[in-house]
Order: structure tokens, then C-alpha cells, then sequence
């Protein structure tokens, strides 16, 4: 894989290099002690070891420009790194020693807010719950939201197309930039921090750096886009009768408010037990149990919208025609709090019971039915005894199809079956028009996926653009092409 | 400019080339005929010269490869073109006799409508109407919207990331789009037809070809995002008494009615006055004329919304903060359509009225008034005699800001301060981080200013990402870098 990108490596993170970059960063811009060092050498998922001798900490991005000529210069491969947070292995360093780690998060000033323009100029370190704040002290929104909002950071979100819990009204991290600041390969800076909401001049260069997991350039600021803030907002968590009629729902709500939903989650019955077992301050939002739940949100930038009249009719016609079998609307901000937690909280759960196996996989939302029913026949196939964990972004037709080890099955016992069954899942997705990875990316996790399920051709295209902005390969080498 | 890329050019579109192409595209699929190619060698502007010895118009993405196929083995360029309606020379061959021109008119099938996932695949050579009419046989709408859209084509449209008129609400065309089907510079097919909200294996290839011209890669087909079908559509036609008044109006309609606001337009006096002199079937909307006018509608997908008075509250504040000066609110279908009329009639009122000077620029919204009131001081230096014709998109910061010939001057004497006036007004858009082409691209018009106005760095990797992808420069040569 990617042979002609990794010919030119040079010898490493030698002393020499160590030394140079020290003097350039100065006191306080990099760790060197392994104490230090080792939350930023620790991936989220715990599936990779990682090593360096320092991690860069810029404070500016003259700094960045500086540490990275000097990795060109020395053909050291650079691994940019935001919040860590991401979970295919795409911000920490392989375990050769030999790549530098560049973590951003001392770059956290917000440069502007231009409230008429709507927009926020952010560098690339500011913690994402940090950036809602400042939009919110605007009166405005910014929309993005995930689970890891508290910890994640604004450049890594944009460097991986961050997706989360409000892509249906309001698209994926990369439909959120209007412009950005980059480092290239070369340890130039692209100031491409345009506030325009249109702008016809040649390629659309942010585009590619968006969502390319630093393997073109170092994202070191960024134009985002501000939203009229929504003055109610409504949550539900509903038990239905199937997925079909989840999808019907969906349909029902968009007929019923149009854009005014903004969150459309689905999950199943283990999704919903699993953090009551395992997550302190979780409630059961629903007097019983069920196989199927949506758990929605309706909102409107108007203060005396009927919003909540609509969605009790929604749930009305739901009742009557049996696809709704339960439903609690949130009467306070602490019910929709508690909503919140249990959707979020699953992750946690999940890693708290047990090993997983785990998919982030999306197809077509009129597929989503199919996709969750075969899927579930594929289980029972080739591992009965795994408990089905799906949930996710059904307005998006994004599923995370994860399965968990359960009480008594030992791990090896439990992830002896895994190669298998993701092929058969990947297999299926594919057989779906879907995608293997919907908002996760590629790191180093799915490059094999990548491989085998996009197009030769779509595979050259990206080595070729890689060549083209990092001939030496020195930006996260081996990370998706 | 781009010497790199003009190097290895070979004859051209010499005879055995053109029996190569009329062998593979076969009765039907070409036109030689002078009087038959001649509306496809006129540019829009009438600013180009152009010539070709084959138009191709293949039926199927196969043929579509063939022709590629065949330039590429024998180095000629080839300009793909839709509807023809570009403005900046983007679309038609140069007068070397060298270039082919290939239409993509003939492929306009409908391929697939997907309601309950909210997609059309569509072929390039389908008219920006007929996409829109079928979302409404799907109760879906397609909201790209513009005044040539009875006879651009989508593929065209997204090859130039057409803009439009409702870009505030639901983006420019780069924003509805999901997947693409692209031949590459080898002849090669990318089927990229994908039909996800969230798709996250790489870098996102179809933003790259969206907005570049055909450069780098040839458009045959789309997946579109399609919405919610507004059920109520109010438009008002309002006198302001300052470009302030417009933008203040802007921020109050943002905070009344929020998204709802779909359209927010800007005409200045004569904006108004050309198309009532010169287009038939124009009428005057306020009894009497203004110097600032705002045409604004607001949509609701909810049949019972009461967003006619939300819109009266905001007319009636208006009135008493003096800012509104007079406003009137289509009642009926037909007056909708004859304030649309008037809006979309300026570009045919300005052709008639004489000799143009245009400008397509955009700012940051909060700059417009600023760049407007630092415009027309240029303007009353550099040419006091030429008409201002200044309207757009203020909801999107675009601003079409012409010069008209007046009555009484010459062609010659009107044209002579141009190269001055739009060196002036593009110095005024860069000093406010605007961009010199917000919407109809850079084709062969705007090449120079792309030099002037973009960095180094910028231009360098554009020319990277165009080696890359089209090594031998056959697609749309010359154009863009």
C-alpha cells in the first residue's frame, strides 16, 4: 500500500532534529519527559502504541511553519494531533519513535467574531465546547456537537469532517467553513481565511484539506459559520414498533416542521440498557423496555413557535397508526439534560462492558431497515452470542453497529470472530451503495477497507493529490492513502 | 501564466482525429455543420472568439470516455460545456480551430429519485429546470435557482458551483451535492454516484471537481440533495432609505424568522429603472422610485405558519425606525411572479441598454455598505458619466456591481476607463477580504486577477492539484490556472 509515498523517509526524530526543534519552539512549547508526554501518545481506542521523542506545542503559527521545515528538511514525518479524541488511530504516532507528534492545543485564540457576517475566526486549538460558547455570547450558534465536545478541538474536528448529533439540519464539519489557515508540506502558511459565503476563484483548496486527517496540511485556523440560535428547542425519545417505522417517523416529522429537526437518533435496546447498567446519572427514560427507540429534537429561532403542538400531533398520528408504542416529551431543560446523557453515554457504557466490535458505517436512509435486519441475520450467523449495540445518526443514515462483549464470554473467545464479521458487514454496507466509514475516517485503522471497497481509480486520484501536496510524505505518512 | 502546463501540447484537431471521433460517437452524436455548431461557439458575453472542426455530443458516459480517450492519446484539448450560459468565457472553445468541444446536452436522463432519502441522480446534460420540476413531482424541491435556469444545465452548474438566488438558505450548488460520475483526463470513469449524508473514506474528491471548470475532470453526472418543499412562500418588495437600512433589515429578519429567510436581494435605483425601459411585461412595484430597494422572500415548509404577519411586524418596525420607506407584499402568484420578473430581467435590461463593465464580487456582509459607498466614489472619479447598475445576493455579502453605458456616450469613450475603474474596484474588494469572482468563476476572464489576487502559494498548489489529476492538460486548457 502507498509505496511510492513512504520511498523518501529520511532517518528520523534523531537527537540533532530534537535539539533544533527545541530552539525553535523555546521553554514551554515542547514535553519531552514520557510522563508528560504519554496522554498525548495515548489513542482513544487503546489499539495503538505509540512513541516520540518530543511533542511540539507551537504557540503561534510561524512556530508551526518553523518545526515544520525543519521535518522537510530532515524528512521527518509529522503527526498533527488536536483534541485526541479520534478513533481510528489518525493522531498519535506509530511506535518506530521516528515521527514528531504537533499537538495544536496551545493555538486556542478566537481571532474574531463578526456577528453581521455570522462567522468566528478560531484557531485550531480551541476546544469545541469553547467555540459554542463564543457563538452563544454572540446570540448566534454554532451548530457542531459530539459527544467529545468538551475535550475535542475545532482543528481536529474540520482535519477529520467531524459529523455528531446535528448533521441533519445542519451538515458535517466541512459545511460549516468558509475559510482556513493552513501550514503546507513545504512549512508555508496558506492564509485562506476567507469570510465570504461565496467565492468562485479557482479550486476550493479548504475542501481538501477538510477532512483529510493532516496528510495535506496543518490546519491552524479556521472561518466558521455562525446560525441564528434556536429559542426552543424540543426533545423526545420515543419506543417504536420497528425501524421502518423509525424511518416513517422520520419522514412524518419532516412533512410535519421541515428543518426545524435537528436531531434524529436511533437507537435499540441494548443502547438504551447498557448506560443504566454502566453509567452513573443515567435514567430510564421509558416506563418499560422496548427493541426500537428515536430519540428527536425539534427547534425554532422564533420564541412563539408552535413547535410542541405540532410534535404532540406528530406523536398522536404515531399512536394511532401503532408505530409508536411509547414517547415522553422533555419538560424541562434537566429531562432534556438526562435525554442527552443517555444518547451520549453510550460509548462509555460500551467500553465499560466489555470489548467491542465496532462499525461506522452509513447507507442511504431509505436503506437503513434493510441494512439494520440483515445485519442482525449476519450476527446471529457468525456470532450469536455478541450483543447487538446500534445506534446513531438516523437522519443521516450514519449506524454505529457495534457489538459488545457480553457477561461470561471471555475477550478472545469474543473478538475471535471479528475479522469475519466485519467483512461480512463491510460486504453488506458495500452491497447498500453505504460506506464503511461515515464519520470516523480513515487513520490508520481503515486504510485496508479504504483499499478494498473504493475504486482504483478513486484510490489513485488520492495518492495523486497526496504527491502533489506532500511529495516527501512527511504529513501524517501512512494515515488514509 | 502556467507555463508548466502548456508544454506538451500536441497538433490538435487535425482531420484523422476528427474521422477518430465521428467513428467512435457515430450519426447523431456530432455536429460539424457550421450553421449547426455555431450557437455552441458563442459565448454568453459575446467577449470570445471561437472555433472547433467537431462538436461531440455523446450519449453515455462510455462515449463521453471514448472522446477523452482519443484526445488524450493525441493531445487535444477539450472543452466540456453545458448550457452554455457561462460569463467568463469558460464554455467555448478558443479560436485556434484546435479545441473539441464536447456537449454533454444529450445526456439528460433522470437516472434515479430516491424521495425517502432525499436524492436525484441526474446527468449532466439535464436543464436546471427540468431537476427542479422533478423534486416537485417527488414533493421534494431542488433550490438551486438562477436566471438562466430554463436553459443551464446541472452539470454545468456544478462544474462552475453556480450560486443563485437561494445560496442564503440552502447554499451554492458545491453545498446539494452527495456524489458525482466523473471521466477522468485518461477516460476513465469515477463512479462516485454516492447517495450519503456522511461519508468519510478519504479526501472528499467530488469537492474538487465541483467549481473547477472542467479542468479536472468532465461532469457526466450527480447525485443532488433534495429538501422539504416550502407549502408557503411570501415575497415583499421594499424602498430603503440606506444600504444600512438593508443589512439592518437583514439582521431583523435573521432574528424574526430565522432560516426562513431564503431570498434577500439588493437593487439600487437604476436596477430598477433599466428592466421598466427596456424589458417588455415589467411593471413598477412601489408607485414611486428610491435609491435602495431590498426584494426578500420568506418560506415556511408548514402550511399553517403565520409568517405573512411576522413579515407585516417587520415591515411596520421598519416603517417607524424610518428605514423602510415603502414596501409592498405580493399577494397573489401573479404579483410574485412580476417582482421575480423585474429582479431577473436586470441582466437583459443592462445587454440592451448598452456596452457593460462588470464586476462580480462579494465581501463579508457586514462590508457591503461599506464597499458600496467606497464604489461609488470610484466610480464619480474614474467615470462619472457611467450608469451604476449595483444589485445581488446581500444576503450572501455578492454584489453584481455593473456599469452601464449612459445615453449620448460612445462604446469606445464608455469602455475607455474600464481597465482602470475594475483595477480600482477589485483593490476596494481585496482591501475588505472580498473575492473578485463570488460567482461566475474565473474561466478565461479572470485568469489574470486570480494571478494578482490570490497568493503565490495558493495559485502554486491549484497548479499541483492540476498536474495531478489532468498531467497532459487536455481538460479545458487554459482555463482557471
Amino acid at each position: 500500500m502507498s509505496k511510492l509515498l513512504n520511498s523518501r523517509r529520511k532517518p528520523g526524530l534523531c537527537t540533532t532534529v530534537v535539539e533544533q526543534l527545541k530552539t525553535v519552539l523555546g521553554d514551554g512549547a515542547y514535553l519531552t519527559a514520557p510522563e508528560d508526554m504519554s496522554p498525548y501518545l495515548t489513542d482513544r481506542r487503546g489499539l495503538f502504541a505509540a512513541r516520540t521523542a518530543l511533542v511540539a506545542r507551537p504557540g503561534s503559527t510561524e512556530q508551526v511553519c518553523e518545526v515544520v521545515k525543519i521535518c522537510a528538511e530532515t524528512g521527518v514525518g509529522i503527526v498533527p494531533q488536536g483534541g485526541n479524541t479520534g478513533l481510528v488511530g489518525g493522531s498519535v504516532p506509530d511506535d518506530s519513535g521516528a515521527e514528531l507528534l504537533l499537538s495544536l492545543s496551545r493555538m486556542n485564540a478566537v481571532r474574531e467574531v463578526d456577528r453581521l457576517n455570522s462567522t468566528a475566526t478560531v484557531e485550531a486549538g480551541c476546544i469545541l465546547a469553547d467555540v459554542q460558547r463564543v457563538a452563544e455570547e454572540a446570540g448566534l450558534l454554532f451548530p457542531l456537537s459530539l459527544a467529545a465536545e468538551g475535550s475535542c478541538q475545532i482543528g481536529g474536528n474540520l482535519a477529520t469532517n467531524a459529523g455528531g448529533t446535528a448533521v441533519l439540519r445542519y451538515g458535517n464539519a466541512r459545511d460549516l467553513v468558509l475559510g482556513l489557515e493552513v501550514v503546507t508540506a513545504s512549512g508555508e502558511v496558506w492564509n485562506g481565511l476567507r469570510r465570504l459565503r461565496k467565492d468562485n476563484t479557482g479550486y476550493d483548496l479548504k475542501q481538501l484539506f477538510l477532512g483529510s486527517e493532516g496528510t495535506l496540511g496543518v490546519i491552524t485556523a479556521a472561518v466558521v459559520k455562525l446560525f441564528p440560535r434556536p429559542k426552543q428547542v424540543h426533545a423526545a425519545f420515543l419506543a417504536l414498533s420497528s425501524v421502518d417505522a423509525a424511518t416513517d417517523l422520520l419522514m412524518s416529522c419532516y412533512e410535519a416542521v421541515g428543518e426545524a429537526l435537528s436531531t434524529f437518533e436511533y437507537l435499540d435496546h441494548t443502547s438504551v440498557e447498557l448506560p443504566l447498567r454502566y453509567v452513573p446519572d443515567t435514567r430510564r427514560p421509558l416506563a418499560k423496555t422496548y427493541d426500537h427507540y428515536v430519540f428527536l429534537e425539534i427547534g425554532s429561532t422564533r420564541e412563539d413557535d408552535d413547535l410542541s403542538e405540532r410534535l404532540e400531533t406528530i406523536l398522536e398520528a404515531g399512536y394511532e397508526s401503532g408505530e409508536i408504542l411509547d414517547a415522553t416529551i422533555a419538560q424541562t431543560g434537566a429531562q432534556r439534560d438526562a435525554l442527552w446523557r443517555l444518547r451520549e453515554a453510550i460509548p462509555e457504557a460500551t467500553r465499560t462492558a466489555g470489548a467491542g466490535i465496532k462499525h461506522d458505517v452509513s447507507v442511504p436512509v431509505s436503506r437503513v431497515p434493510e441494512f439494520l435486519q440483515s445485519a442482525g441475520e449476519i450476527v446471529r450467523r457468525l456470532h450469536p452470542d455478541a450483543l447487538i449495540v446500534s445506534f446513531g445518526h438516523l437522519g443521516d443514515g450514519n449506524i454505529h453497529y457495534n457489538l459488545t462483549q457480553p457477561d461470561g464470554v471471555s475477550v478472545e473467545d469474543f473478538l475471535a470472530p471479528e475479522a469475519a464479521l466485519r467483512e461480512a458487514i463491510y460486504e453488506l454496507v458495500a452491497s447498500l451503495d453505504g460506506s464503511f466509514s461515515a464519520e470516523h475516517g480513515i487513520g490508520r485503522l481503515k486504510r485496508d477497507a479504504l483499499e478494498r471497497y473504493r475504486a482504483g481509480t478513486e484510490i489513485e486520484m488520492m495518492r495523486a493529490l497526496k504527491r502533489a501536496l506532500d511529495p516527501d510524505n512527511i504529513l501524517n505518512p501512512g494515515r488514509v492513502v
